[in-house]
């Protein structure tokens, strides 16, 4: 999966991207979500920083005007005025989202924590709230990573959270 | 649990209630903080709206430094930008609130969301979070209930969310 | 003018206050609004940090259906996601409260941001929007004041100020 | 002055506009940013909905790092929890910008507040606190105008607005 930032780089994306993430600053470019609507690429969109949840549907609905149905939602914290983390991630989202459309929803606690101590049971709160998926950042060595090592947990701790992710989803009657 | 919200009432609460609840808007009445922690009557404190984690932190120092370290914090939601719910359930509060402090902490998802039926989620989700209690509104007729009707659960939903509970605390090796 | 805490401080604020001031932390504590309502000195109420300018209004009328309408509203700025000041000045309040209230409508431009080199422009910002009067600290020696330094203006530049405000009251029509 | 979307429409700018406005949902497509930076087209920066101050001025960074210095600043009102208008307009960013920044600041009140009869308090408001420039919608017919009708104003009370404006700007030293 990568990040889209520009109209057009379209070409390059559909030759060598699974999966094109828009970001949350770009939540909002509407000839960005055109572009890539125009195309059957599965597209994984971020929610804005501080945009509510029927502006984010209202974002998806753009990309799938144009034909593209392959969307999945992202959830990764919205800005409030807490100082403790990077954002507030709102899991009640989930949910929400879920009975308003039919979209997958997937949920990123490293980059809506920004701290790595954060991450497990952040993970465990979505399992349980019925996430589709979860984007987590792993890193063998967080303390030297170019970027966001501080939300990075190291392969050995993953290993644990998928462990318990399985059993969280087997107790709400999913499968990881 | 009662809730009390004037320092002249505290009498009546010693003799009737088992825990005294500080409400969200009284989180930040300092006189009345300090009145409850001259005694040592369980006490249960909410979250203000817009209070940071640091200042729920402070304002449970207010209660313990006049010696009833009987407190519990309670998460309810907080004040944001989004109005598809009451409040946005920052779960990130509960293990940053553990780290923090030695306290118990308490989530409301019926009070933080507004909506029954988010109130099965956010208590799935809390618990896999770590939260040592839930606090949920149970009415065997919500559309009748005096107040709180949308947000509480029937009988038949609570028994189901137990259940689910139980399996989802086991999965994070704790237990109901 | 002095801020009251508790109910029980009520018969001291009667007899040595000439306005009570219900403070922003306390603008949901009924039974504060309730007590001071009971009597017919005036009450300066603060807007809470989260308050939307409807639960302020709604505030006031807790005091005022007790019969006391002597009752100022204080704009002292909103809690947001901006950490460069303390808080949000939220001046569109002056207009709307005036629109939606009879109430005098009072800023307190030294709190709400907390630096003293903005207490100058937004006085100036909250006169020409329509205010009825300004709360400014002012301390002879701030670097050296007790509390509230950092926003306080010195004797000299409140001197400067007054001047400028008298020329922008003309400019809309009022006089100070 | 018209609002760039696309990267690729930027000659279609270059040629026919007198300033190139990038839109608030587009404070943060650096892509954007750095297209508009390659010229010397005079650019009207808006600030993102949840944008800091901070986070404002490094957008205004991006364009002029590619050496187009001709960027002017546009404060047009934050989200926050209030839903009495459609955004905060945050004053305090006027004296906070021109403190920090050599760049002109700009208050767009119709957009911030959108509502026509706050357009009035918060020009005179914007002008007293030390802006550069106003933008402000006025319609000979706002009920009937395809958009922006709420926030727009009449020219008949834009005639006496400009003329309040005027008396401000001399009573802070400045001329309009």
């Amino acid at each position: 999966m990568s990040e889209i930032l520009d109209t057009r780089d379209i070409e390059l994306f559909l030759e060598k991207a699974d999966v094109i993430q828009i970001g949350a600053r770009n939540m909002q470019n509407f000839e960005l979500l055109k572009e890539v609507g125009a195309y059957d690429k599965p597209v994984l969109l971020k929610r804005g920083l501080s945009a509510t949840i029927k502006e984010f549907l209202l974002s998806a609905e753009y990309i799938m005007s144009r034909g593209n149905c392959n969307v999945m939602l992202c959830e990764r914290g919205i800005r409030t005025f807490e100082t403790q983390y990077r954002n507030t991630l709102d899991l009640a989202a989930i949910p929400t989202l879920k009975e308003l459309s039919h979209l997958p929803v997937i949920v990123d606690p490293s980059h809506a924590t920004g701290k790595w101590d954060l991450v497990a049971p952040m993970s465990r709160a979505a399992v349980a709230a019925g996430t589709d998926g979860l984007l987590i950042e792993v890193h063998s060595n967080p303390e030297c990573a170019l970027c966001d090592g501080e939300e990075s947990i190291k392969p050995s701790k993953f290993k644990t959270l998928m462990s318990d992710l399985r059993n969280i989803a087997k107790a709400v009657g999913r499968e990881v």
